[in-house]
């Protein structure tokens, strides 16, 4: 239970309906920021407006997915109004608080990092991203099924990357019936991919695999589909690239030979928010609990050296 | 090899593409009527007007998926004229043609065994209806992905029918993650669903199955998910009924209690044309030899008679 913890939920998207719910039946208690025109109530939830005096006795400040941009703007689906998280924020709160977001940028990483405040990027750690990684895959399946007039079943697909997104990928593809092929740039990847009955190849061979592939999923965020690889592509084949913006192919290129390539980063809170709430939910709840714990701890070790 | 085969195509959709080019390879003649707008040009296949006349050599006849309607209307996206198959047609054939469509309306039946002209339902063979379960089932997967917030993964997903297209859903559903309860009718199916690791249930009992599902997926083509059985749903849960027109839903009173129901017939044709005319493609060839085969050896057990 998260019962007299306080938390500072500013801006979001439906996910956040997911997390508050959560965190409420946690008995913790909920500030909003940004949520006028939201129509759902919780218990222990509230609506605020950002003054930074409010700040003081915050325990876990919770951002969007995509956290602040370079002049402290969080967007926020539930209002009309700007929000603007500034230096003043950071600084009223507590020493022992900590700001969650999914992945930060560098205004946040500064604010947080001169006001010697906790900052934890959820999207960086390993279980949220294989749990993000289900419905990454299931919403890269839908724009496979939309934008080819081929079944997936049968047909030749090439997955970028064994991490934690391209093996959920290629599992869920052969499940379908797709011969899959993967590129790895590990040989324990390359052993373990043949294992699992996938074509392993190394990307640094990338060029000369593609000429036969109809379906080619990146999950590598650098330039990996190059205009020499796409070159070699069939016409008829679709890139969907999952890679975080600007992704991983020369899309100039890919336009001009007539290849589809689709930059689709954030496909959870698209397809999923439901779930995708959830996750970061449960991630977010045990993280708050620990630091909580924590703090008990220290408090009560401070109290014994009195 | 189809050579000196006289086939005549009569409208159709993206899938007809696949049909030509196949029966071109295959050396066919292909007659096209009702594809005046179309670009691709395909070796030994032409456009004509539909005259009766043309129809005295004629070997087959390919309809769309729908056959023609029951005033004869036969649809096709590549024109904008109207096409008819009138009597006059079906009489001129030689007595050996065969016609051959997706599944026949009255009028169509009638039409052909009036002048006793051999009709072959496609979509009713075994073979077919399995191939076409496949993408199907993606579209199936495609729409439940677009219509929830959840993922599949996770979810409790309900298949009413364990036939061609309920045991290929039930299989992907289950290789995404879902715990997947089954609804049938018989004892070896239930058997054969508790084998495969399905939570089956026959579907008498459906009312009280409904209560926990997330997604129903209907294959059955009569009226099972009643108003009774939509009481028992939670109105979170979406229903896809991938039955022939109307459909196994009671769709009125779905729509009163507030719970999403799509009717979502032919989805092979919207989400694979191309994989879709190649099983159709495939099961036609196959057909069309095995039946100038017999009339090879018909004639040559007629000229021994001689």
């Amino acid at each position: 239970m998260l019962t007299n913890i306080n938390v500072a939920m500013i801006g979001g998207d439906a996910r956040q309906i997911e997390i508050m719910r959560i965190l409420s039946e946690l008995d913790a208690v909920v500030r909003l920021y940004g949520f006028d025109q939201l129509q759902q109530q919780f218990s222990g939830v509230s609506k605020h407006d950002l003054e930074p005096t409010a700040f003081t006795d915050v325990d876990a400040i919770i951002l969007p997915a995509v956290g602040a941009d370079s002049e402290g703007n969080v967007v926020s689906i539930y209002t009309s109004h700007s929000l603007i998280l500034s230096r003043e924020h950071i600084q009223m709160l507590p020493k022992h608080a900590v700001v969650y977001t999914g992945l930060a940028q560098p205004y946040l990483k500064k604010l947080c990092s001169n006001e010697d405040i906790k900052l934890v990027e959820l999207f960086d750690r390993d279980d949220v991203a294989i749990f993000n990684s289900i419905p990454t895959a299931e919403g890269a399946i839908m724009l496979a099924i939309q934008h080819t007039d081929f079944t997936i079943h049968s047909s030749h697909c090439m997955v970028l990357g064994m991490g934690r997104t391209g093996l959920t990928l290629a599992r869920v593809l052969q499940a379908l019936g797709a011969q899959v092929t993967i590129g790895v740039n590990k040989t324990e990847q390359y052993a373990r991919a043949f294992e699992m009955g996938f074509k392993p190849f190394y990307t640094v061979d990338l060029a000369s695999e593609v000429d036969e592939v109809d379906l080619i999923f990146n999950t590598i965020p650098t330039m990996i589909i190059t205009a020499q690889v796409i070159a070699h592509i069939s016409n008829q084949a679709v890139i969907i690239d999952l890679a975080s913006k600007p992704g991983g192919t020369d899309f100039r290129f890919a336009e001009k030979r007539g290849v589809r390539a689709l930059l689709t980063p954030g496909l959870p809170g698209i397809v999923a928010p439901k779930t995708a709430g959830q996750i970061i939910a449960r991630a977010l709840s045990q993280l708050i609990l620990e630091e909580a714990r924590k703090r008990g701890n220290e408090e009560w070790i401070g109290r014994q050296k009195q």
